[in-house]
């Protein structure tokens, strides 16, 4: 099971917005001409790479908002690795519904696929050590919890979900406030006994400022690898360590090694590529 | 000048729904612990790799809609190619509402940047021929319409915008229908005379049918170069030619040299990478 | 069967809409008052004067969104030509929700039912030519999708649905372009292949213009029927003809005589009369 | 002036659903191709036919919301009787804008004014009694508090809103409540203080049996003028009388005669002919 | 039974938000972290002290809009007075959705409760004479439909749900217009015949000025107990008689025994104490 | 300063919804009958008793959204205590437009004022031990977020914001997962690594089952001040501690002289009684 499902309230009206941004005024054109309103037809959607499937739940309303007629059936689950030409799903019901429905059920399925896809991707690339993989705020417009969901199908870990359920503290902050020490201060005056605070540092001169009062969390960002693991060793275990910076699969290895909890990717949910998605008809 | 600039009464929903996005419901804890509510600052934003710039009119209404103090400066235009560390833009005003703002600005501004930067390499790709690169339907849920002006801004054409304003006949209605002639047939009894219609077609058996009685366009879907030019020598001029098809930057060119009017591609909008930017303090 | 049924889930704001313009805060106080919350009752709509119907499914909606315990039942279909005391539909369940939400019901379908009305006695005034009746983008604001949907009901072809679906260059376009020739130019370099190109044109020397390098369509504005049937002499098949200004039932045969495709007149959607409906309870 | 004006945050929403409705995904492709974004334009909006002018501040609004640049300026007042060619208001600013909100606007003041016109016919058919012409809940979906507005300007007054805001006890109450006398008392048992009350009754005997306890007003229903005038003589001022019933501006002066109070009539919101309006360039 | 429920047309939207309120972007990482998705529950919701029952239609859409497989069961209606550990409903279903689902749900229940406790303290003061209890606009901001039900739900009466049902004239209007004559004249002129008019007095002076025409009602502001009961002799039937002006279940008895129709309450919506409720698991 | 004033963004939705729900569909029926379009007036909000402030920005938006001619000018800020008839602020412009707004201003104040001093009374009661008062998710639905607002201004501390931001294990979770130690463990492998936990126990049983693996937070549920001060005791310092369970002013004290860090109350957002607030005109 994926950690923490999305309700079903957070997700409609992210598909209805998308249905009717393709039906615009008038619906579908070319079905409604050509397909008779009382045509039952069934469609299997299958991987046509391999990945990692994330978005049932949304290619499932994609049709099911449109027609409370269409069943859609899963032949695995969110989180399941597919190979190519494996099912993933079926749908059966009134034809011109499935074929109205289909492209947007595939763009939401093949967009979140893809995001657990890049995920499990840099998740392998560390499965030797103890680091997990996780997200950013670098996340598609008007789609971060559904992305951020993804990331878990494909096994990695969530950072905060916006500005306003943990502080994180960045270079710019540091700036302003004129230090580390500042920052946090200013940071504890003010905010609530269960929002976490994590400090991104550049320097280890800066985690060692940290240091002298630790918070929730450090972000070790752009440092080698040589240098992320002499500041997990500095902190010892006094907080949560996370490397970022053009991780990839190539250089996440090496991060992972110099022992950090977790290593933070933003293309993961900004530039993964879709997962290529068949939709075929049922063999009869 | 991109085609068809679209109005803000469209793009401020979109802007207002990410920025409620990341501001949840208590807003930037981190910048509004830290930061004085007088601080004033500036910032630039920089290309750091080549590309493409598109959605500079939702990078400043991400900023001036959150707090119409900050002004937003444009030093390019959409799209422009720029080169690593060129400016794009920069922000001055309350420095708070700076640090709150950027986020969304810049995921929208990369994302965009980065569909206009996958279009012109098959732009440019393409260069040598008559051929032009159109976009498709597979696009990110709830952007399809700033996602089509990226592909404007990168140089590409667009393909029908939802099920709605064309009729694109596919091989799952043909199918319905029984023939390419029946389902064509349907077409013209139910739609209006500013309907253009375009039929898809797998094979020169096909396209032969469509030809008895042409419509608009006609889509050559997966066809070999030597196929798309023995298809395009067959139209002979009656109807616009699409080919499509895993369409990349290395196969491109030839299908382009085929003679179709138009290559689309599903990738420059649904798996483009972000363009990676930047955003530093101006020196002072 | 009408040609593109519109989908539900593009009515059901409308009627909710509606239905909570007529709920206000506090719901039905007269009904709310003095019908018991168990009561049950039936109703039959009828025609009180000839006409065409349109709106069913919004009239349904009506009732069912309100509670979806109502049954509604139809006894004819949208496009149905009626006549007086014709029986429409019929509705049972608690009487309360009958009540309360009739008026909404019917506000839409009188509403439909005469745009579809008005239509058709344009359409019987064309029906011994091959001419067309078409809408224009002179609807009621907001209910321009279901406007549309009545004019076909009423037998007529759509025009364009907005600004973004089809090109209608007008008089004041020419003007700002210099010439026809000089605005279709720019319009040729701007718009994608499906988009359908129009050009109003005033007299027979513009069209001559035009005919040098034809569009699509050409809108023949204010023509007398004479000057109509010469333009589509010298048009001769290469573009779609359509005739429009001040067309009535007694203006509108002599147009179609005059060998045009469409004839388009916004009274059918702006000035339609309501066809009047009664409620009444099935006798016993 | 108008009574009651109606605030811009009731205004603004509607007026932002048909400039979306009309714009669809991508906006004017027309204007946008055609016409320099720096081009500058003026227009003159002018009465084609006499009528009564309403819906200024929402054509007003259809071009700011779209454009803030534009300048809107009025030449009369919403409830003016205007003349043939006679100017109502002028726009000035960018010619894109404005020829994409024109036909918005159009729509709204064109529809609204219509309907103030039809008002002002049946005002003026009663003007030598003391009869006032109402409206009813027979409105345009969506656009009541708008139709409502433009009867005022017309000169007729409001009859409730909507369900909420005062009693009406119809026939099918009464049937359910076995007597007029019954539903009364459980009106009066459910309703609050400031919740007017009004009875429609068929005949002389349901307004004796009303009036042993009088409410508010009466509406009497389809009554010939003699049988009106035999009512007003027994209602005796105890209660506002309304009169209804297929009125037109031919049998309106009967009623009126009768010495009823109030003429009310659906067809001046659900019937109205569109005002015709002029946008003429205007003259250097 | 309450007068005048709620259709759920309008409740819907309030829990819809209350709940997407609470699930923020994430949902339940609790319940969900640590409830098998498979695991079922059952609940008890009793009172933790005496009051009066309100929101039971709120407290189940709570439920069964999050998830349509909770059965939620009443023991009681609203308005009921329930003694301490007095059951008021029972929930069983999913336990994972009990969970999520069970503070939206007692926060709505028990605030209404509370505004229907606190009107029936009221109710009960003034129990031995003819006055109504009723409320004001001073409700909170966006519950105040609901808040009127619970007013009701206690045994009150409602005022005006808003500005635009009925007219209040109250003290800074008189002052605008110069006198109270003149103030009605001014809403005599202006509203429609199915709008009540109510004027505040502070005086026996103003009263009188107002007696010489009439309105429906009048409020006799912050008055002592003996110049209210002159103030009703003085009206003697003609108009509905309301008290209002720091009302509390000490002040109330002596104000209806001055012998007023209505004496209001502000602090019965604004500053109502929530009912205490618990949520128990039901015993094996 | 208020810590995390909350953006505009999120202020302004509810304060349209607040005046839209007092507007109805036809606005100020009184004021737009009395008074004069072009009136000008000026009105001072002042404290009718001891409180503290919290709102302002709530209160300045009902009178800007409505017209943005209004000036609304503070005398003080949100957070401060007043004195009876001291003054919070003025309000300046045209008279309708005060007169219209002033209820909707007035019922955001006085609430979020309201829950700022019952806040403030807990603070007074613990100020001599380091114990800080905070909120739970015991608020008014759709008001949450300006709720612990004004508990911060009221000098509060924020318990978390929803079910998404914070993981908060109860009794019934505690119940599922079968021990402490289970449900801890199992939210362990679920949440993010900035995700706080607190966990709730009855009994120092389960807080040694917890200390056995401490989380962020433990709250101690309904404990006696000597229970409390053994939990202080046997923590000793690794959680954070929280007292919860009928806390009011007079049992504040000694749970905070138990020595916990927090005590939180719902009474303080579900049952706070407005503050008293006058609005009366300029004096010349």
């Amino acid at each position: 099971m994926i950690p923490n499902p999305l309700p079903e309230l957070v997700l409609r009206p992210l598909v209805e917005t998308a249905l009717l941004e393709d039906l615009g005024r008038a619906g579908d054109l070319t079905s409604n001409a050509i397909v008779p309103a009382d045509a039952h037809d069934g469609f299997v959607i299958t991987a046509r790479q391999p990945g990692t499937v994330a978005g049932l739940d949304l290619a499932r309303l994609a049709f099911t908002s449109f027609d409370p007629r269409v069943e859609f059936t899963t032949a695995v689950d969110d989180g399941t690795r597919v190979h190519p030409d494996e099912e993933i799903a079926r749908v059966e019901g009134p034809a011109r519904s499935l074929l109205t429905a289909e492209r947007v059920a595939l763009n939401f399925l093949g967009h979140l696929s893809g995001v657990a896809t890049a995920t499990a991707t840099l998740v392998d690339a560390v499965a030797h050590t103890k680091a997990r993989i996780c997200c950013t705020r670098k996340t598609t417009p008007g789609l971060r919890a559904v992305e951020k969901y993804a990331v878990r199908a494909g096994g990695g870990a969530n950072h905060r979900y916006g500005l306003d359920d943990a502080v994180l503290v960045k270079d710019n902050h540091i700036a302003v406030a004129g230090s580390v020490t500042e920052a946090v201060k200013r940071v504890r005056a003010s905010v609530g006994h269960l929002v976490s605070v994590e400090v991104e540092v550049d320097s280890l001169a800066q985690l060692e400022e940290l240091l002298a009062d630790p918070v929730d969390a450090v972000l070790l960002d752009n440092m080698t690898p040589d240098t992320t693991a002499e500041a997990v060793r500095l902190v010892a275990g006094r907080m949560v360590t996370e490397a970022s910076g053009q991780v990839t699969p190539a250089t996440a290895p090496a991060l992972a090694e110099a022992g950090v909890d977790l290593i933070s990717a933003g293309w993961i949910t900004h530039s993964a590529r879709t997962l290529d998605l068949g939709l075929d008809h049922v063999e009869d």
